[in-house]
């Protein structure tokens, strides 16, 4: 019998409609495809790209409908956030199509020949960046459209010229076959080759593994836990032909609260925290799961602020019980620890579905740099409080942190120097700092910047939201002492396509 | 008894001066002050960097004559080799002090706020990027200088602002350490920690692997064979905390020569040819190892005129016996293939020392796509004629190439179409594409690409030589909603560093 993939609306727990999943020989054909899409004049051809990207916004917002009624069955997501989240995906697709209609991505650089230079001569060399290959693409289960199949890591390698064969995350495959239709309709409405995308779903590991494997694939894009994302890093460095892996695996995304701040405005930052931690349940890679506050009076109402407005959201519904039921296991660990306080009343799964409370627990800092465990990722509506003595206890704390996606501060306006000394230590392990604010909420500009060192990614120098995403999927070829007929149009002289180079080391449009 | 690392000048094959090799202990001596160096204010200093660049540059010019002689007695290159690879190495060293001193390597973006924004509020977000922390880099056995401890990992490592911890080649260990001793009196005059750079060595694999495993070090430089450059990368991949490796690995950098252009110029091309496959005993990694000639009385010609000229070179001198003996075992591979023809009389292994006739041999086209085994690199004086029938063969047969820091294209003046076409075919699987030329002798500026896809590198989107080298050894961190007082310069307002900056998308220096 054919396997499937089995759909649940986490609402209810009940299960619904089933899927069919892709075998081995599925995997061959979409990336045998996808090789072959690659070196197609009309892939190459940007004007097509970049139609084919705003053409999938335009199906994607057509069938908004029936994407966000299938978005709320398969992940519970409210629908306020499923409309959102589509027109993210739509908007996102479309910078990209904006920035291969800019053309400056490339990043031309062109060295003039120069015989009288020493030790020797230099010829002319042209450089500009072209596409590593086809790209596997592994959506997340917590956006199903924002890092799903039409999502940044699909939209970012499309935009440099890279086919993709994107594996729909299990837990909404009703999702991922809707939108891998918008994008075969736009793919064909384009003129593109069948190749240039393909989704292939499993209920397993199988699927992932074979795609990972494939010869021709050239980069994997992946959203997902620690656990999965090393895994497949490990699986592509034992490649015959290694490739990278740029997997982005979640962080505690550190908080820290001083006392300044506290006295200034603890009420609003206890909202905004409380918010993020419970907001989709927690499930963002984003989500504050560790917050640094002061011993003391105003930490202590500082935590009852936050425990009392967890508690008024309720019991949020999880993405899938796999989550479910490993969070519950993580929050077992923080009961068992002698050293951490449960500040929310027993709560635990609820009924219906696939439900959590929000949980906070509280344990001094000391407990925490003796014990890395304390600072894993509880990926859902869960939050430990650290208690720190003093500010030096504070930057020795933030010193044993290990790589995140973010850390935020919150210092009072009397506290420059604190907040400088805090930025200083926590620059160097993470990817993003925020100030006054929350983590979650990753706008898609030019300079977000969404990554950071391990563990929070395989790949510290790279982003998987922001314009900068695209550079994961290219790769620089020079030419030298070519001829103009054989250069791309972005090396010829006269610049015919009036981008941005840089010119015997001087950037130039001319 | 302590570890001693064995000098041998291969003129002779006789041992010189031993050095002291590194124990663990040094090694872990050395990163953790490299750990101390990466936050210390006056290695934050872009102008002591600089300083220290430049210094090293002149003290090894200082030096030259020392360094000179004792390159000659380790490696057996010739006296102008070395004192052109001084001058390489001094000038690559400044022209990364350039770099630092004109600031713009670190990518400022800035997205200036906008609460209009949909689907959500845009928040003020500046990213640049940041050294990713102490490097460790491995130098090559056949460039003592240019890639060796003061090479271009060294340097662009050390401009990016991070520390480096140097494992000289065990083939030149008088080399490495005079250099050093240059770098180490450079830091020491811009007033640089001591961890800002150090050398460990040793004769084995020891020294390296401690070095590799070294908890602080977060990332790799290597330059060197396929076997090792695996190996590394592997044993990267499975640290608690994975690093990145960059690891160029050579190639056979394939020439294709086509029936016009042996019509216009045959004796020129074997001329160049010849001298590429002899110079500096072919062992360069973009030594070129197998040439594509057409069969026929041309092509026949062409090939006695290469023989002729490396008959005419005489033996080489090998960079060390290892070297010797490998290259010694693949050529026995090539003389028990019976697809394969010896061209050159019998040669191999000559007194005094070590050296090594140069070698030609020739296949069809249809072995060598029948058999990888004949596509693998030869590091020495040895290349493979490889003939094909037609136009159809000479693309099939690049058609199988595996990734290849470069490739040549030799065509004639009305092949336009053809040479077309082998650009198209040959740029998806080089870093480098050099028309009517040799692919030796890499130029150091902007746009050189000295890189490509496996097995070249291990990182087809980063190079080894020309300024975007830099980029292995950073990494992006944003800052959101920051106050001015915590933001790098580069990121203020005004922008006091005078750099190029995207501001909301648009390339600026205002």
């Amino acid at each position: 019998m054919a396997e499937t993939v089995q759909s649940v609306d986490p609402r209810t727990g009940q299960a619904g409609p089933t899927y069919p999943a892709s075998t081995p020989s599925d995997v061959r054909v979409a990336v045998t495809a996808s090789a072959q899409a690659v070196g197609s004049p009309a892939w190459r051809d940007d004007e097509r790209r970049a139609a084919f990207l705003r053409g999938a916004a335009a199906r994607l917002r057509e069938a908004d409908g029936e994407i966000v009624a299938l978005v709320q069955s398969e992940t519970g997501l409210p629908e306020g956030r499923a409309v959102g989240e589509l027109e993210r995906t739509c908007r996102q697709l479309e910078a990209f199509a904006d920035l291969v209609d800019a053309g400056d991505y490339v990043d031309a650089m062109i060295d003039t020949a120069d015989p009288g230079a020493q030790p020797i001569p230099r010829p002319d060399v042209r450089r500009m960046l072209v596409p590593i290959g086809p790209v596997a693409v592994f959506g997340a289960s917590n956006f199903p459209l924002a890092f799903g199949v039409a999502g940044g890591d699909t939209a970012s390698a499309l935009a440099a010229g890279c086919p993709v064969v994107a594996k729909g995350h299990p837990s909404h495959p009703g999702t991922s076959e809707a939108v891998a239709a918008c994008l075969d309709a736009a793919r064909a409405d384009a003129g593109l080759p069948d190749g240039a995308f393909a989704l292939v779903q499993g209920p397993g590991n199988d699927v992932g593994e074979a795609l990972v494997d494939a010869p021709a694939i050239a980069a994997v894009g992946f959203t997902g836990s620690l656990a999965a994302g090393r895994a497949l890093y490990e699986r592509a460095a034992r490649r015959p032909e290694p490739i990278p892996v740029y997997a982005e695996m979640g962080s505690v995304n550190p908080v820290v609260v001083t006392e300044g701040a506290l006295a200034e405005r603890a009420d609003a930052i206890a909202e905004q925290l409380a918010g993020a931690v419970s907001f989709a349940a927690g499930q963002l890679c984003t989500k504050p799961g560790v917050v640094l506050v002061p011993e003391g009076a105003s930490g202590e109402a500082f935590a009852q602020a936050v425990v009392d407005r967890l508690g008024a959201a309720g019991p949020q519904v999880m993405l899938n019980d796999r989550l479910r039921s490993s969070l519950g296991d993580r929050v077992q660990d923080l009961d068992a620890d002698g050293n951490v306080q449960r500040l929310t009343p027993d709560g635990g799964a609820a009924e219906p579905g696939l439900r959590f409370d929000p949980l906070a627990f509280r344990a001094p800092a000391a407990a925490v740099r003796a014990s890395r465990d304390l600072l894993e990722e509880r990926f859902g509506p869960v939050v430990l409080l650290v208690t720190y003595a003093s500010e030096d206890e504070l930057l020795e704390t933030a010193g044993v942190l290990e790589g995140q996606l973010t850390a935020t501060i919150h210092a009072g306006a009397q506290e420059a120097e604190l907040r400088r000394s805090l930025t200083d230590a926590l620059s160097e392990r993470v990817g993003r700092l925020i100030y006054d604010g929350v983590p979650t909420g990753v706008a898609v500009s030019t300079a977000m910047h969404h990554g950071g060192p391990y563990p929070a990614t395989t790949a510290p120098a790279h982003t998987s939201v922001g314009m900068t995403a695209i550079a994961r999927f290219l790769r620089p070829v020079a030419w030298q002492n070519a001829p103009q007929d054989v250069l791309p149009p972005a090396l010829q002289d006269g610049n015919p396509l009036g981008i941005w180079r840089s010119v015997d080391g001087q950037l130039t449009r001319d």
